[in-house]
């Protein structure tokens, strides 16, 4: 009981670099499959594994904190976190799993823009979410911050071309319905990434 | 005003009591239109009542949340199981709505097996809710939330299954608009199912 | 540091009246476009222009409420009203975006219909927000939200009379995934003025 009321903040930055590194794994291999074309039983049951592994760690981080009195930041912050980095894991997983409910399998460009955009959105935020455990490099936390926000105004520019294209070139309504969700979904990962920087943002500006 | 320091916890749940059993009563009489592929002006006038009622009942709980100093569990808690118990209404009436709008006057195998689906999810999310004002069977409560998390998985599949038949089987692209749409928001009741699961499995692990 | 922990209720005021009046100019602004049937370059970058001011005042609200101790009224709410404020500004220009995108460029009576609903909508959210600075007449904020949301309620109805039209009108698939999207987008703000009025009636109540 009285161990309910130490500090726990090592455990909470553990518990954090192990959920973000899922989202890390998770665009690094959404970056090989669209590259590859193959969205298959194989390659969502991979996916899966991640998004599953995500639930975990949010799971454990919001458990942690019913259980924890004093945290390292506010404890709404702390669940915004863990939630919003779920929800990566989980847009990604969405992907996947429409691309092999769709049959869509063949290497699209576009997509494989979004993808590695999305790869490098993630990186960042990896970097940001490591970097409030140690508050000393600050600049470097809103630096990452920054290009996150940019890398998500480059995706809304992407899917606003990629939309209209879908829409000039003469396609059928059912292959315009299937890749424009597809689409619409990749671009939303970036909101995400961008709502964990928004996150991390106010976790530096209340401890400045 | 002295008043408004009393603890009125017998309060909040009869309010929950009354709040999830609109939520019972919505799903059930789902089931009863879905069976018979009815989706006229008198189901959805009924379906409207049960909406208002639950819009009301959560009303009735955040109002008495705002006045009350001493709650029986996090006032965020209160508040999220509010909003999230009337969004299932909410979600039921918008299906009915739309199948009202689409003019799919037809019983769907695929839309019952939802409808039962729904209909055991909200029994459970109705059981868990209820354990809360007696926290002396807690193994109950919780397999209630891991049961409920289990249809959600089953949701999904089926959902996947249907649409992935959907665009297999040659129809239009207008009929494949409507129906994408029922289905995933048939889907999306059992993740607001799950969400409440989530609520209560946090509210019991706190007071644990 | 010391100023850190004195009210600054008025600045807060100040930052909302400022926020809400980009939500009102949007909103007139979209009446005008959406009457002349002009969704080019310049509406949109017009748009883009009050959608990247509402961005700042959301900013600048949450960064004075990071960095104040004392707060004219309930922190959650303070940061809940910057951001559905911010929403229906973005939700605006996002409909400007996909007309554009789209390449719808004519004159629609019932968008036309939603442009001067959604105005009516905004200006009452800007007259229950201005009312939260001076408590004296609550009756005439009450109003004012109870007006928000029989808006929405007028707003629901209109989507689904429209909507209907859509598919009775044997117009070709892609024309509908087009237009259901604008007019869904364009209900979705009279929803969240409506989470709008849902917060200044929460912040009256417990002022009460």
């Amino acid at each position: 009981m009285f161990l309910k009321f130490l500090p726990r903040d090592i455990n909470f930055f553990d518990l954090f670099d192990k959920q973000v590194s899922y989202a890390v794994e998770a665009a690094k291999y959404f970056k090989v499959i669209v590259a590859k074309g193959t969205f298959d039983e194989e390659s969502l049951r991979q996916m899966k594994a991640f998004e599953h592994r995500g639930d975990e760690g949010a799971y454990a981080i919001i458990t942690q904190l019913n259980k924890t009195f004093i945290t390292p930041f506010d404890r709404e912050d702390i669940h915004s976190l863990a939630k919003e980095i779920d929800d990566i894991v989980d847009m990604i997983y969405t992907i996947v799993n429409r691309l092999k409910v769709y049959n869509l399998s063949s290497v699209d460009k576009n997509l494989l823009e979004f993808a590695s955009v999305i790869e490098q959105a993630v990186l960042l935020v990896a970097s940001a979410v490591k970097g409030l455990r140690n508050m000393k490099n600050i600049t470097s936390i809103m630096d990452s911050c920054r290009e996150i926000n940019r890398l998500e105004n480059v995706g809304d520019t992407m899917r606003d071309t990629v939309l209209a294209g879908l829409f000039e070139d003469g396609r059928d309504a059912i292959s315009i319905i299937k890749w424009k969700e597809i689409y619409e979904d990749a671009e939303t990962v970036l909101d995400i990434c961008e709502d964990v920087a928004h996150v991390v943002e106010a976790i530096v500006v209340k401890q400045a």
